[in-house]
């Protein structure tokens, strides 16, 4: 394949959208979920052969989990494109201006970034959630997935960009690199002249390799090593349904919980109560000497613990002396992902949210909220531990930046 | 120096920044301005006696009257530290937010980024501009400033660090690496677990450099090649002032007009008028065919000119057909600094803001107004030309991040 040639062409893709109306792009994403619905058999049976394939290969059945697209999946994937169409546009949002005392009219203006470049793994949904997020936001995408679901995603990017064509705008803002080849990889990552942001989806050394080999600003998406604080003014029974949620909605995503902070003055109150929950559900507790003291059945924590996300039914449990001690604990140990508190005390809550420097703080929910959907973002690519560009969940408005339009009438600089 | 203790230390200031209120750091930036006041005296010794070194070592004139701090400069100085402690305060904006229909409140709420390095040569107003932009923002700054001006800076930061520590704010907000030593900016482009974002304000070899030899996220400041075109409903007059005082009224800066580009409707009335200016001014014209055919005395352009920054007396005009060619000039000649229109036609310049992709686009104004002075942003730290991140002037709010604040009653996921 030749990609320098696609990331040429997504460039100019990315010309064109950037002076599309949000209507236009609205119009094309609504397309997009038709189109989908109207290759539903064809993707099913495409999918169907990428799982059989994936089994035959002796793949971990969690992988081949992932790879196959369910009835629910597949709604939800046409949903995702019908809510991204319904959002408000990102591109051309007025983020500050004023006219200066000279009559000069400055205005800041949001503007697509131009080319995306998503590297992901197995799932087939992230091939139409990331293109609804690039396509809300003007953005051409270039798709490169995993080799395992190369059947599926076919079906979806020739179902997306005859949506796009037909709907006048230029099928090249939906790109798919149709290789297993990783000299693929290695070649868009040298397409700095053309491509804008590259987001991996994977593991971290994924991320990592291809942050240190590319100039292309690349946003990142580390572990969630995520905390809830239980505080001395915490509602019992909120504070064990909001913690079991955190932990056990499930254990294998980033924003499960992996260390539970509790204060001295609540625990012999609440541990037995959170751990009972814990031992129905299955869930290993390791903890303090203190923890240790007030459940028989918790195992002594090692210094690592508090710096692992177990992404397994794990739990690491520490008491501490207050507020202070929490967040220096989320400070030293956690990833700044996300990180939550559990209190009907308003100013811990203001303290705690102003102190933790994670990229979702939160009161009294659970970590397992953190995210575009429950943040009313819609489908999102991804989310960002990076505090440089974007941080947190990255949907439309992430993929924008902007531009300075200044208007006067003959203005000078004197 | 120990580079790492002190990034480690402004780490630790950055985080009691972060939560100091606004307040308190517009009375800091007031107490710098006022101390500034204080040590006048040991400032305009200290300077002179790097001015008298510079000389002594031979060093460009022009170089040396970067280094000089006028009187005009100093009050210049005070007043960007004034101005920074009266702007609206950048952090715990809500940049969004919605009370979703589950109740769960989300807001999306700046932060500071936390500590930022500025790397430069001589001008010692970027000493104190950059600790404003800083410290406005609530980062802690690490300033690397040229060795012809560490007399001058000495007593600059020492007056800074003594105004905010009497402020109540920690003094290691601002430090500066008081080391002519290079081992000390490649042992700092080594701290990316404590350095958020590091500017580079130099030439462009400098910012090459900087940027490959580091994995902190680099603010770049690169080539201004800026054009004006010069609409067929353009008015002459102010058409004429408007280009002339881009480009001549400082030629050395990235904001100066080096390309005109003007349509064929009105090239014989204005560019006579134009090119009259130009030699009252000074100002070598090297144009397309069609502009040498009106202008006796301009030389032919070559292929080498569309691509160059001069930064110098000299101007390259083509005379084009109508706004598409204009654009497609910009696009394949420019750098994305700032391009500007003259024109009476509504039409023409909104569909020239929207398609010309640059940090600032202007209608009627000179391209000397591109910055954060013109726009209202006070002081900033540079000019961006990535599109990632920040963009444009370098002002407060560029320095800011963001975080997610979710507030619950016992939100889980379902």
């Amino acid at each position: 394949m030749d990609i320098k040639a696609m990331a040429m062409a997504a460039k100019d893709a990315a010309r064109d959208l950037a002076t599309a109306s949000g209507e236009a792009r609205a119009k094309a994403l609504d397309a997009m979920a038709g189109e989908l619905l109207a290759v539903k058999e064809q993707l099913m049976a495409a999918n169907a052969e990428d799982v059989r394939q994936a089994r035959e290969q002796g793949l971990p059945e969690a992988f081949v989990r992932r790879l196959a697209v369910t009835e629910k999946i597949f709604q939800y994937m046409v949903q995702r494109l019908r809510e991204a169409a319904a959002l408000p546009d990102p591109v051309g949002r007025v983020l500050e201006g004023r006219t200066m005392p000279t009559g000069l009219k400055a205005s800041k203006v949001s503007v697509p970034l131009g080319v995306v470049a998503i590297i992901y793994e197995a799932r087939p949904n992230v091939t139409t959630d990331a293109s609804a997020v690039a396509l809300k936001s003007a953005n051409a995408v270039i798709l490169k997935g995993g080799s395992e679901s190369i059947r599926s995603n076919r079906v979806l990017v020739d179902a997306m960009r005859k949506a796009i064509r037909e709907a006048g705008l230029p099928e090249n803002a939906v790109q798919f690199i149709d290789s297993a080849d990783h000299g693929a990889v290695a070649e868009l990552l040298k397409q700095d002249d053309y491509v804008d942001v590259v987001i991996p989806r994977g593991g971290k050394s994924l991320i990592k390799a291809i942050s240190q080999g590319t100039r292309i600003p690349v946003i990142k998406h580390y572990d969630g090593i995520c905390h809830q604080y239980v505080a001395a003014d915490a509602d019992v029974e909120m504070a064990v349904k909001v913690v079991v949620n955190s932990k056990t909605d499930r254990v294998e995503v980033c924003n499960a919980l992996e260390t539970l902070l509790v204060d001295r003055a609540i625990a012999p109150v609440f541990l037995p109560a959170v751990a009972e929950a814990f031992r129905q559900k299955g869930v290993e507790m390791r903890g303090c000497q203190e923890t240790c003291r007030i459940l028989a059945d918790a195992v002594p924590a090692t210094a690592e613990d508090w710096d692992t996300e177990y992404l397994a039914p794990i739990i690491s449990i520490r008491v501490v002396d207050g507020l202070a001690e929490a967040v220096r604990h989320i400070t030293d140990h956690g990833s700044g992902h996300t990180d939550g508190i559990i209190t009907d005390n308003l100013r811990e809550a203001r303290a705690f949210t102003a102190m933790v420097d994670s990229a979702s703080v939160l009161v009294n929910a659970s970590t397992r909220l953190s995210g575009g959907g429950a943040y009313g973002m819609g489908a999102v690519v991804g989310i960002s531990t990076d505090k440089f560009h974007a941080r947190g969940p990255v949907g439309p408005a992430e993929l924008c930046s902007y531009k300075w339009i200044a208007e006067g009438n003959g203005h000078l600089r004197q």
